[in-house]
């Protein structure tokens, strides 16, 4: 899965992937008027996102759904999940469901059966979720990795193991040195770098991806260089600090390795002054295209 | 919520937890027959779980309910889990859902409404879920736990951060020792015990609980020292290969700061011979009130 996406970026010119993380709150005002329930927020969600992927879906190869956002609405918030993730499979954005899932083995394969692979019911092998790419958390080591790392082969689809997180205190834990020299997050890409082996495609990526926020660029480059083969979800750009000068250290020389994540600079363009006068979903059609060019800029032709 | 959960543990003389990691395909052949659907899945399970609950409610303080499972039956599956959760409370048991979730702050904050707060919509405060515990993964540090934590004060509750999992592999990573001479999930345990502070109980025991392995006893020996104010979430008894033996040391001189979890020993004690003729619920009944004598034994009087 991840040759298709590269292969969408180089077209289109374009590594930016927009977050749907759709708050409730989030939306404009004459959609929230008089709305209690789940249900009502859901179907708000709902049309939301589809205006924005019908706006986006021609310039932007892929959008990555937060899970936690539906979560917080309950079972009908994930109906609404549901519906995003299929929705933009069906407008041919590849789909990254932002779950950060983990466990132990056995419980491992639940999530995966639920995100990349397939459930059996009575010998129908059926599918509780439809995403192209997973997140999740590798603090458990390999054997809650595993059986994601199955489902990527069997089903061609891609995972990204959080490694450098864009937050604040991410360094808290991932930055601590190891007695052996290395960091906690440079153990952790090795350790992803080996979770990879045997799905490099044609572009010399692995289907087991690392998130590795931008709001962090030392370590970035740091990871760029220990992990050649491993393409990185880059979140942390915009509202949360990071800018395309920053994250540039995350792409090789053909301009290439990596997906650079906008959520609310996107979703909520429609409240930056920039854009005023426009609808949320034109609004956020422009803000892709200015944040296409932003990057353009910075990472150069991507594919050359 | 940690002192009433203690509360009970010493009335009972019982620190099980029953673990409800519903599979469809641990229910009795009979439920199964027939079922195609999410939905005919989720009926089954929720029946199976209702007469678990109704069948261990008077012996056990505790369940813990593991959303993986129900995640792999979409959002039918979802249905079964909320369904749990209520049926559990209004039986009077302790509900931990398993989630093992993690973000950085503001999506935090979607996870902690979903589960320990409450969702605003509209100015209205809404339950997604309603659970007393929540287990998260700290790889993210502070900044994305913080939101959990402010939760559990608002709305008496508590939550159990990932510290030394029950895996074969949870070494890979926790068992690293950084440059200052401690390992990962000891550094981890000290963060864990500084989001705890200001919330001890009148046991001694904060509301920020570590999850801890039965089946890493010198691990659990070395947490259960170095964090004496951090009740434990003891997984990995029974069909990990956990004994009671080896988890005794994560209990203090009185018999306190534990609960024991066992999923399968229990939901599918009816396969077990030593169980023979006796439907699920019943089994499941017996097969507590082994764990019970085998915790008593090794532990000794809860609340000396």
């Amino acid at each position: 899965m991840i040759d298709k996406l590269i292969k969408k970026i180089i077209a289109m010119q374009n590594p930016t992937c927009v977050g749907l993380d759709t708050s409730f709150n989030y939306l404009p005002e004459e959609m929230r008027e008089g709305v209690k329930t789940f249900s009502g927020v859901a179907k708000a969600i709902k049309e939301f996102n589809k205006n924005i992927i019908d706006c986006v879906c021609d310039i932007v190869p892929a959008v990555k759904v937060q899970i936690a956002y539906y979560e917080a609405y309950g079972v009908e918030g994930l109906k609404a999940f549901d519906y995003t993730l299929k929705y933009a499979k069906k407008k041919g954005l590849t789909v990254i469901a932002d779950c950060k899932r983990n466990d132990i083995g056995s419980t491992a394969s639940c999530y995966s059966a639920a995100y990349l692979g397939k459930t059996d019911v009575g010998g129908s092998l059926l599918n509780a979720y439809k995403c192209d790419m997973l997140t999740v958390n590798g603090y458990l080591g390999t054997d809650g990795i595993k059986p994601f790392v199955e489902d990527i082969k069997k089903y061609n689809k891609s995972i990204f193991v959080l490694v450098k997180t864009s937050n604040p205190s991410s360094g808290e834990l991932q930055n601590l040195r190891l007695e052996n020299g290395q960091t906690v997050y440079e153990k952790m890409g090795g350790l992803v770098g080996s979770w990879g082996e045997g799905t490099k495609g044609r572009y010399g990526y692995t289907e087991v991806g690392a998130v590795v926020g931008a709001t962090h660029p030392e370590e970035a480059e740091i990871l760029r260089k220990q992990m050649p083969a491993t393409f990185f979800l880059i979140p942390g750009y915009g509202a949360q600090g990071g800018s395309a000068q920053m994250l540039k250290v995350c792409f090789d020389k053909r301009g290439l390795g990596g997906i650079v994540n906008s959520s609310r600079g996107i979703i909520c363009a429609y409240k930056n002054e920039k854009y005023a006068g426009k609808n949320y979903a034109e609004a956020a059609r422009l803000a892709c295209i200015d944040m296409q060019r932003d990057l353009a800029n910075a990472i150069g032709k991507m594919g050359k």
